[in-house]
């Protein structure tokens, strides 16, 4: 009986961790998708980056940071390269197992700032930056929320599988990269008028969301960490509700306001409705995640129009996506968090103010955490390398400027590699 | 041990119902494959219309239809929003959970009408099809095949994973669609001569097949609901025999007829002998697989000819695969039934022509309904909106004449919008 | 509590092989991204030839040499079509549960000599060889490793997912293939001088190895066979570890050596340490994981120029990835090999010379057997048809030349098919 509950939880560990990591694909045909062409193989080449520096650096340090033994509710003590006392960790699962599902989720935050730099960062700038959020920002902020002895979870907050701990913190990361690289040559006209250039592949944006949504079954449902959680039917049903909501009402809204069905809108809507629900899926009613998913798709699209009027590029729309939706997802289970699910009652079912409160305080803390650390941690590797390609190479692309190889070659024939450099 | 068994076939389900749900990125590779390159968008956004306003219309109006408490065997009354007594469902998983995988399985019929009509019908009569297609017309269906009390399955049709409720209706669905809307401009010279275009990315086109592959894993061995139901593994075997079947026949097929094993041929026989198989997955044999595979195979390469050559355009072939396959499909099980399977044996198992009769009247029923339906439904929003898209969005292409941006963009540098526009 | 086991077992082979079969789709587009646009399809075709062919002839012959009852330590002898006695098989699961999964395996071997024969082999003399690997060859091989009753086996020699019996053996059955049918014409110039030409698409070519590295959860973590094996948690962080490691050294190595990070060997990293940790797996510690890891995708870029020197042309790397990556992860469990783990302990863990001794041999016997088996029936297959495409079918391509469709085009209108042809 033990072996078979121990097994089944296992397996469903590593297979909602294989599904999540997975997402890393999405994350690179999304991105790619994008960007522009000249850029493309750069992006992906960023994701290779978080999803093989992000696990090594994770499992070193981030892991004993974010769940190691707590010193007074603020960082975690134990447990570097998986060595040490991690017994208060109480789990049906191993804690190497329990390790690799939160490696899934370190590569997904660091993934989201990823886009919001894309076609100008650095590469070995973006190799720092990632050890710095991978090994240090995002696990101080998973502990305070996550760790059971976190200073906002003894507050009251609950953030299920991230909204807050994944998404707004990595949201508001990925403002702060944004603005403090700066826009992309010519994306806004010395007036201050925006420029645009469209998507380079939107069939491999569209499919990276599709395996994103697919991913995010695991990414929540894995989430209860046990695979007899009699939560995991209604966590799969308000995942897919929010974002068929979001999705939809991206759809309706720029066919309203654009008199367009706007298909990055689409894509982002969908993506939204799941950043919105990411919170919330195991405490609210099926109702509350349409609802959430909704708002989050239609409140990414005003987002995404703000931010270009300020003249903040951000290519993939990460902050729209990832901050806007998850900052909503976070104070959503405040309002529609149900009796009887694991959280405290929300504003809307008897549990007064508490919950919202926690809510609103928690997700100003990851977010502004998020947004500092990560202004800092580019100012102190501005100090050792520089944080934006050269004006030529950002002209020519990054994938011929910073990688030597187009993204795309239409050549048929071999070439001489000595003629070619002469 | 309740929760061990209950929280296996909760996760059994969830994670065959994300397979499924990912073949809606298969859905959208092949589509946006398969047709020209100014098309590409606007077939995936119909994609996201499936899975966006499908879900939300199955989970208002679908379900209920399907499996609410049956009225004369005809139409489901209850679970409208999932509320009410759904009492009479049975299953070791929570109804939510149910609906959440017969919510992958709608969106899969829409999906395969959305490529009949791929590159000419307008973005607006979509949606409204697709609300009728997922609120009404499928759930009929099903509910007749599936509900228990429906009076085809009372007459002892069995339709495992759905040759008939699922493929045949979706098939005869998309070329009433295709007849309706008429062939693409140019498709046909004025003779009746077949001109042709090749698909602008046929990588992407086979990607997407190798996607849908995986996800009818899902489909087949999920439709047990059961995670403890011991036809899974058998059932996983046939779905592999049979597409392995299914591509080889064409390839082979191809490679005689035509002196040139054909790509899209290839592509569409695998996804022929998973359609074909779909039904009978648990009931016949290794040997029985494999036949069914090889004939769907070869009938679709045989039933693609024919409609070209009455003047039918069906750009991604969606009848020849889904209706012809899955029409063999719902009569073999007639043919090769097996006795303790679970269904009545058919006519080569001793169980004379009951079997083979209930199936062809189910098959006919199915068929005929999604034919009609969509036929009228076509006329109904024909009074609303048009159908089709007009002369000059059809030569421009949808993906800018209708949705404003192109699928592939070359430009590497920003355009001044207003420029852009005068 | 016998069903629920049963069935927990059998959905977890059955969702494992259905990942291992999904890397399908993986290998599709990373080789269909290496290669030149016009022979994008082509190799395609050659990955549905795999999976296809290589299923069907797998279940008629392959799984009875390799797993029927044993003759004399080199090859089984029952179960041809499954049908015979297979009673010495003990597992939790079915016999053709058993075979599902294994031919997910065969699958993948024929896969790995796919991408060095590309661009340039004859389609139908690759049918043929596929016949010979998934019948013949692999079987064999497998047989003497992973029966139970196989002589490498049984003189000690482990190899837990198969960096031997699948990479070891498919890598140097590539090189075989490789060296047999010749350079692609222009790819050395007269006086030995290396040309390149980049990859056609590196985006696709980056998700496919996406896709390939979620496969492998399932091939290392399912070739356990049972869902309660301790072991499961280990093999999945191992696995991660090794493939970051990996992905990570390449990444630096190539920064250092080329000053630039070179996206193909990032991918080809990725791939390199998945390759090297699938035989220990189960094994070694998570340092050792890594170690191998890092190891065998620096190998692997060395093996990329040393094999680029002497004049061999494998356009994906399938022989230093499968090939150079599987030999040292053959022998890396002869030294890193822990007590307790099911494996005898290495020579660091005072196993002494043994284990390391079993791995060289059986690793030489794999190795030498692909490729004289390879060579073999390349020879023979030369006598009944072409092995290697016209020059004019290699000059235009060979999806033009032999399948008569281009991988990609941008037609926006219909073309008159008489016209064309004449």
């Amino acid at each position: 009986m033990t072996a078979l509950a121990a097994g089944l939880d296992t397996i469903w560990v590593v297979l909602t961790a294989a599904m999540i990591l997975l997402m890393e694909g999405g994350f690179a045909l999304l991105e790619a998708g994008f960007v522009r062409q000249k850029n493309a193989v750069s992006i992906i080449m960023k994701v290779f980056v978080d999803i093989s520096f992000g696990a090594l650096v994770y499992y070193a340090v981030g892991f004993a940071l974010m769940y190691g033994k707590d010193a007074g509710g603020v960082v975690g003590t134990t447990g570097f390269f998986l060595r040490g006392d991690l017994s208060h960790i109480r789990l049906g699962i191993s804690s190497e197992t329990y390790w690799l599902f939160q490696c899934a989720f370190v590569i997904a935050v660091i993934s989201i700032v990823s886009g919001a730099v894309a076609e100008r960062i650095h590469f070995k700038a973006y190799i720092l930056y990632t050890i710095a959020m991978t090994g240090f920002i995002y696990p101080l902020a998973g502990h305070w929320i996550w760790s059971g002895s976190g200073f906002l979870a003894r507050l009251g907050m609950v953030d299920f599988a991230g909204s807050a701990a994944i998404h707004a913190l990595g949201g508001f990361a990925a403002l702060a990269a944004a603005i403090f690289i700066g826009p992309r040559i010519g994306r806004f006209g010395p007036d201050g008028k925006v420029n645009i250039v469209p998507p380079s592949n939107l069939p491999l944006a569209s499919v990276g969301a599709f395996i994103l949504w697919f991913g995010w079954f695991g990414f929540n449902s894995g989430s209860t960490l046990s695979a007899t959680n009699p939560s995991i039917g209604h966590i799969a049903v308000t995942t897919m509700l929010a974002s068929a909501a979001g999705c939809a009402a991206c759809i309706l809204f720029t066919l309203l306001r654009y008199r367009k069905a706007d298909p990055p809108m689409a894509i982002n809507g969908a993506l939204a409705g799941l950043v919105g629900i990411t919170a919330g899926c195991a405490y609210v009613s099926d109702a509350a995640a349409m609802l959430i998913g909704a708002v989050s798709g239609i409140a990414m699209v005003l987002a995404t129009e703000q931010l270009e009027q300020r003249g903040v590029d951000d290519p993939v729309g990460a902050f729209a996506v990832h901050g806007v939706s998850g900052s909503i997802g976070t104070l959503a289970v405040g309002l529609f968090a149900e009796p009887g699910t694991g959280a405290r009652s929300g504003l809307f079912y008897g549990g007064g103010w508490h919950l919202l409160g926690a809510q609103a305080l928690g997700l100003a803390v990851a977010a502004a955490w998020g947004f500092a650390l990560t202004w800092g941690a580019l100012r102190l590797i501005r100090a050792a390398c520089p944080v934006r390609v050269s004006r030529d190479e950002e002209t020519v692309g990054l994938d011929v400027g910073i990688h030597g190889v187009p993204a795309y070659s239409q050549e048929h024939d071999f070439l001489d590699i000595d003629k070619l450099r002469s």
